[in-house]
């Protein structure tokens, strides 16, 4: 086995499941930070900042800085950062995207944009999807932070980003270019972010069709972890396996 | 050439371009009602109610009464209503599609719905899109009003709502069942509405897609005119083709 150098941790479903925290999930993280081990946690989430994110897992006992968390929101801004510094972006979302928006320095502008960004947004009206409508007719690049079609809450499944972003793309016959897992976006800035090279980094989740698959689109190996969505049953039927699974991060302690 | 005894008119694009009446319209209706011929204006627009359309024709000299206009709301409601008089339905849309449910007796309700009935709404949020879909994640029947990803605006195309609707159909993996042109449940409604057999009624109409296909998926005979959206080119493109095409109603007259 190899020795790992740096860790993408997911969090729901790895670190938490909705407000609850997994139970060897602190004892993980913890023996990360022991070994010096540089990690990111990394998440399709665009509504929350760093630091609401952090704020949430230390809350749960799990040890976490701002700088350690890298969502889908972060990596989009970087992403039209890196393409056009000086990009004027039409942006539906919540804090989160907003937040990182403004980080990058990147200017936001309801009209000529170069760029329409849309994260999950509970504040979604129709005037907000028509702007987005115009700006990609006329020409604006299409970019979703995250393509996750439903969010699981205790009412049920909830339209997901995935499912507002289909408006637009509906509408103008424009698909997005997806950031977040399983596309490589999220996993290319993350990996720059990190500063540690693919083939010495493991990506951990418990989600196949994100977590899993982000990985192997960005050639991570990949440690697949039963505590969330997949279930081993539902593993089996996929050609392509994780490199590792678990039971519990638990079992992976005396690897680190 | 037949001596068709009942006729279906569309509106946008063969009655009027949005507020603006189009030349011959009023003379061909003018003579239907002269010959007593029996007709439906035969719309897609949802959000509008019987009268409000009436109101609109007669403003532009287009002689109507609201018993000649046919929407796809009213076609979506009298399809519940036969399908299930008692039927719970969670509806979201404007105006005409709420009155049309209301004038079918329909129950309306947030929860444990029936049907989930989706037609455009310029009030649409987060709210009405997450209880759309827990209904139909919950087993209610999906039916959309139309599917139209587009409405032609002065501002440009926003979306339709075929584009809102994208969000459930999306989220859930159920698509809905469509009532609107160019699909046949309009058109059955509406002949059943005129009480005219299907091949003595002719639908007319400029838009290829919607109009003409729906007329053809009927089983009815088509007259295509050239006042809107569907160019002579692009008719060319078509394998199948409308019964008759004219440049104006006007041509049209002396068939009458």
């Amino acid at each position: 086995m190899k020795n790992y150098q740096a860790y993408l941790v997911d969090l729901d479903g790895t670190m938490y499941k909705g407000m609850q925290c997994i139970e060897d999930a602190p004892a993980f993280i913890e023996k990360l930070k022991k070994k010096n081990l540089p990690h990111l946690f990394l998440t399709n989430n665009s509504s929350l900042t760093q630091q609401q994110i952090a704020d949430k897992l230390n809350g749960m006992g799990i040890a976490s800085e701002e700088r350690e968390v890298f969502t889908s929101s972060m990596a989009t801004a970087a992403y039209i950062r890196q393409a056009n510094p000086d990009a004027a972006v039409f942006a539906i979302g919540e804090e989160g995207l907003m937040a990182a928006l403004e980080q990058e320095g990147l200017t936001l502008s309801d009209e000529s944009a170069d760029y329409v960004v849309i994260g999950i947004d509970r504040d979604i009206n129709y005037e907000k999807l028509a702007k987005a409508c115009l700006n990609v007719r006329n020409g604006a690049q299409f970019i979703s932070t995250n393509g996750d079609i439903a969010i699981p809450t205790e009412r049920g499944l909830l339209p997901g980003n995935g499912a507002i972003t289909s408006v637009v793309s509906t509408s103008t016959g424009k698909l997005p270019l997806v950031i977040g897992k399983p596309e490589s976006g999220i996993m290319d800035q993350a990996l720059k972010e990190l500063g540690v090279s693919r083939d010495e980094t493991l990506m951990v989740g418990d989600n196949y069709d994100t977590d899993i698959l982000a990985g192997m689109n960005a050639g991570l190996d990949t440690l697949m972890v039963f505590t969330g969505l997949t279930t081993e049953e539902q593993l089996k039927e996929h050609t392509e396996q994780p490199t590792y699974t678990v039971h519990t991060l638990k079992d992976w302690l005396d690897k680190l």
